[in-house]
């Protein structure tokens, strides 16, 4: 069983968590789909891993990070984002947010601007099997972030002293930032 | 139509969230689910409105906020929570996060509770028709929040400055804190 098969899946769910927020379709039609996603929810749910995708110890070559609420391939919530590290250790993702992701009318919460900048930050201090965990994180709003338009996150490291990684960055468009951010991530004991 | 025959659905598909990422199912069960999926997408298509719920134009007595990325009954992405102010204008809910919010193994990914304490602290300042807008955000994180384990957020105001509002709040369980938040939040000009 390959990542892909499951990661066809989790789109699948990604187009219809979208139109369950945004169908105008009628209460016979909307019982019918409800009776249809149960069935298949049920289909899924003959064999399943206990708790949580980074709890499960089967070791078949399916990373752990595919079930992460924000690069998880296999999580219908990620968008996922696809963050590319360049060779100075700055990070960096492009990427549009749909429907599922509003706060203010037509535009992208707040706090889901805030998810994004957590893990784009986070991922200049990350190195693969030693995560950084975050320590402090600071949030500067300068305007809202439009839904449906092509955004992008960015991060470098500002500088590290011990174990602390002084990371700062931005979300925002072709016309600028939208959120501006600082935070300082843990790395683990050697 | 009534909001409880679409907030059925986004319930239901929430379930098949949790299952496409905790699924252990044979490749032939996932494509067939994946075809069920789709099929179930195509029908709630057929009727569908243009950008986000919150741009929607008919008012039928759908609140604005159940397209909402934490709140929102019909947003499957949404825990969705519950938010209850007090009379002394303090706000709480009480939640449990399941694998679609997983960041580090076990537990809730820190930027999801960045969103949640977000909307939280953002919720002390909000009146009906009103919304406030997030100036900054300053997290602090304490320890892990844990995955599948019962959670409550609160905040209250500070103290109010003109149109600025300072709220500070937390998340965290029975243990204490393990995320605390200090925020501004921005009233619209009367």
């Amino acid at each position: 069983m390959t990542d892909s098969t499951y990661q066809a899946l989790a789109e699948s769910v990604r187009r219809l968590v979208d139109a369950t927020i945004r169908t105008e379709a009628d209460a016979g039609t909307v019982a019918t789909v409800t009776a249809k996603v149960d069935a298949a929810t049920a289909q899924l749910r003959a064999a399943l891993m206990p708790g949580s995708f980074g709890q499960r110890c089967i070791n078949d070559g399916q990373p752990i990070a595919s079930g992460n609420v924000v690069i998880g391939v296999r999580n219908p919530i990620a968008p996922p984002l696809e963050v590319t590290r360049e060779s100075d250790g700055s990070v960096w993702t492009e990427f549009i947010l749909g429907a599922p992701y509003e706060g203010p009318i037509g535009h992208v919460h707040g706090g889901v601007c805030a998810l994004i900048l957590d893990h784009v930050l986070g991922a200049t201090a990350h190195r693969p099997g030693r995560p950084a965990a975050t320590g402090t994180l600071t949030l500067r709003y300068a305007r809202g972030t439009p839904l449906n338009w092509p955004l992008r996150a960015e991060a470098r490291v500002d500088r590290i002293d011990g174990r602390k990684v002084f990371a700062v960055g931005q979300i925002g468009d072709v016309a600028g930032a939208t959120v501006l951010a600082e935070g300082v991530f843990i790395l683990p004991r050697p």
